[in-house]
């Protein structure tokens, strides 16, 4: 089996050419980082025609998930190196609809999310937490340091409150300038991740709507810094999408 | 780059071939688990004459290192696959001499690792250590179960104290069955380890020397099972060499 071994802000991923038949097993066992290749998760990558590809995306234990910012990013520039599309914008089938990206003149990629929607908001331990659902669901919480922030104890704490049925991602979050926003993600059945563009973008989505920030933020991640443009269309994300090496198995 | 990702019972590697100008920097990009290849170490294997192999060592901070008994065996079975030797049974030069290797029929490889040498021994925090020179150096203690051994907190507590300007790998083992032990291993600079060829060597000749075990021990590591035999010429370990995957960078 060929493969790239990409990554995005440090969110790594075994690429395959699709379609595919690849079983959870031998998923979990690509993902694998000693016996196997090492990856955050799996992207198929699938033709269509000369203006779309079709993405699948598998977590490392196996499961198949929805969406995955900075694979799409990836899936991209995977798509475009290949040539198996024409020009710099295209778009991307996932499996929550059809997402438009673009490739930078700068190497840098810029993927459409979606839509993000405001939740109700609780107040867990007495700390108000916001949600927003991103096609995944965020609970953030607004925090004074970045540094000193209590991931590895309150991440869990919330991700597996009754409140959260199918658990959620938790972000500590601080407004650290003028439309900058510095950004810790607990990732829901992973744990602390160096970045999560969905957890980026809910994040901005939120901040915007408080009136915290404008509509085009920059977010520092411990990754590395991804922008997020929020417009009629939802919120997009731009970023690296790097690829290291290319593999048979 | 053209390499190879290879491991030993979970102990994992990039093998290049050599001569190589690698730098450390490259060494530690090249490890990196997410923005690299992601492997505990790089192995260069360089071609002498069809009996011979020349190997170098670095760890995944880019600093190179005298032995690693799963590398030697990742080493021996590289050469073989890529018809850099004639036959099974060969030599690999090391740092610290040459090895004698085999390859046998159920793929499993056998190499010598050097000879042992019993030190005085210490007692820290009231308990019993007993060192072994294995070309790296080790301290062993004994412990009724394996399973519960305080390795995070008593390993670094050993492998820093002033008795051991130099560091020291620490062994967690017990004696669990005729010619069987059990061990764990806390190894200097890297934390516990899945499976460590000298500490199991080490531990194998403690046990003998002390009559606890005969010359031909089964190691049950984290990672697998490991063979020690120990005779005339020194400390044998047969065990696995996996390739995984082929890649270019």
């Amino acid at each position: 089996m060929d493969f790239v071994k990409m990554h995005g802000l440090g969110n790594d991923f075994v690429v395959i050419s699709g379609p595919s038949d690849a079983t959870p097993e031998q998923i979990a066992s690509w993902c694998d980082r000693r016996r196997g290749i090492g990856a955050d998760g799996v992207l198929e990558v699938t033709p269509i025609d000369s203006r779309r590809v079709r993405m699948r995306y598998w977590n490392a234990d196996g499961g198949l998930a929805e969406m995955c910012g900075n694979g799409l990013r990836c899936v991209a520039r995977f798509a475009a190196d290949r040539g198996l599309v024409d020009g710099d914008s295209f778009v991307v089938d996932t499996s929550v609809g059809p997402r438009p990206v673009h490739l930078n003149a700068d190497g840098s990629v810029r993927v459409l999310l979606g839509t993000p929607t405001l939740g109700d908001g609780l107040s867990l331990d007495g700390i108000e937490l916001h949600t927003v659902d991103m096609g995944n669901p965020h609970a953030i919480h607004w925090i004074p340091d970045t540094v000193t922030a209590a991931v590895d104890t309150f991440g869990p704490r919330v991700e597996t409150d009754d409140a959260f049925p199918n658990g959620t991602n938790v972000e500590f979050a601080r407004v650290s300038g003028p439309d900058e926003i510095d950004l810790r993600v607990w990732e829901r059945g992973v744990g602390e991740t160096l970045a999560c563009g969905t957890g980026a973008a809910a994040t901005a989505y939120l901040a915007h709507q408080q009136g915290l920030v404008g509509a085009n933020v920059t977010m520092h991640l411990l990754g590395g810094v991804l922008r997020v443009d929020l417009d009629d269309e939802g919120a997009w994300i731009e970023g690296p999408a790097e690829t290291v090496f290319s593999g048979s198995l």
